[in-house]
């Protein structure tokens, strides 16, 4: 453990779900230091690993004296109860069901169809060409992003951001999928496409970028 | 809204989601009027139903005076602040996270992949018969269920239940998961099966069953 970081990070550049990690710790003021899983290279099955996280996935997040913390939601929703400040989820019952209603529609439901293992089983044992994956990227993207767009546009409680005027998970979750769907172009989500905007324009999103990260590419 | 519910509750019989809803209902001591929407009709794609939840996915929980409750963890979490007693999450910070990333890596890495829509995509666009989609059902399921298992079989918090002796969010989605996948034999789960085993003992587990539901087969 790092005497200079208040965590441990187990991480690829890429993923979705390392990057909500990481722009919640950059709102919460903790710092990381990161530990690179090339997932390219499959290093996430390697024993040593999932050790650490039997599922063989990024994120893990390391407390020192504690047992890692793994999946993302899980650990945002454990930052924000050990680092209230920030809030990352509304003060009122309702808001929070919602917030947290939202972050699963994406981080949920969309998510977990365009992870690494799902294209190695599609474009293997599934027959998948490059174009057929490239087509199912779109297909769930586009379902689930306008249906969240439906919602934001049609609720009272949308504002700058997906709820209120303050991030919330639910925003981390709508970046962390709309940058990694960049090149992909969804038609008729001006409402995220503008949450999206305002989220980036700050500091603590756009210090997370992946592009950002160890590993990625000219970095 | 029926003056002899607490909540109304949009469901299907089949899905895992709807089963953990009524699972934390019966746990809270609270009962819901269902409004049955056939998936096997796509009755979940009717406007009317859309204006509910605009992912099109059940289940939906309607308190009175308040906008729909959707997203079964969000619809869990939501159940769990309003009603404390019995707690389905422990007192624990990190032992709510151990809960939360159990339960993700059942509710939100394996489920999304089941789904109905999911089995529409593969088995047309895709291109996979009947066997490919249950070749895709059984990896996936056997895939996070062991590794699950090395989690459960491994760690010191497991006890009569996933975490300690009192079920918790992450049994839900254990045995929602596990109910789901009825007819396929996962091997190499022990502990798993000593847990479902210990759940559906229970009252609150038991009357939620699938089978038991409006619309059930024979039902």
């Amino acid at each position: 453990m790092s005497k200079y970081a208040d965590f441990v990070l187990y991480a690829f550049w890429r993923t979705a779900s390392t990057h909500r990690v990481r722009i919640a710790l950059n709102f919460k003021g903790l710092t990381a230091q990161e530990r690179f899983v090339d997932l390219d290279k499959n290093e996430q099955r390697n024993p040593d690993f999932l050790a650490i996280n039997s599922l063989g996935a990024v994120p893990a997040l390391i407390e020192e004296g504690y047992p890692p913390l793994t999946q993302s939601l899980a650990i945002l929703e454990f930052l924000d109860e050990k680092f209230p400040n920030p809030p990352l989820l509304p003060s009122d019952l309702h808001g929070r069901a919602r917030v947290r209603s939202i972050a699963a529609m994406l981080a949920t439901d969309v998510n977990p169809l365009l992870t690494p293992r799902i294209k190695k089983y599609l474009t293997s044992a599934g027959g998948f060409d490059e174009t057929a994956w490239q087509e199912w990227q779109i297909h769930w993207l586009t379902f689930n992003l306008q249906a969240v767009e439906r919602r934001l546009a049609t609720e009272s409680e949308t504002g700058r951001f997906c709820h209120g005027d303050a991030p919330t998970i639910a925003d981390i979750c709508l970046v962390s999928l709309a940058t990694k769907a960049f090149d992909i172009k969804i038609e008729g989500i001006p409402v995220i496409e503008r949450i999206v905007k305002n989220c980036v324009a700050l500091d603590e999103f756009a210090r997370a970028h992946p592009f950002l990260q160890e590993g990625a590419p000219l970095n």
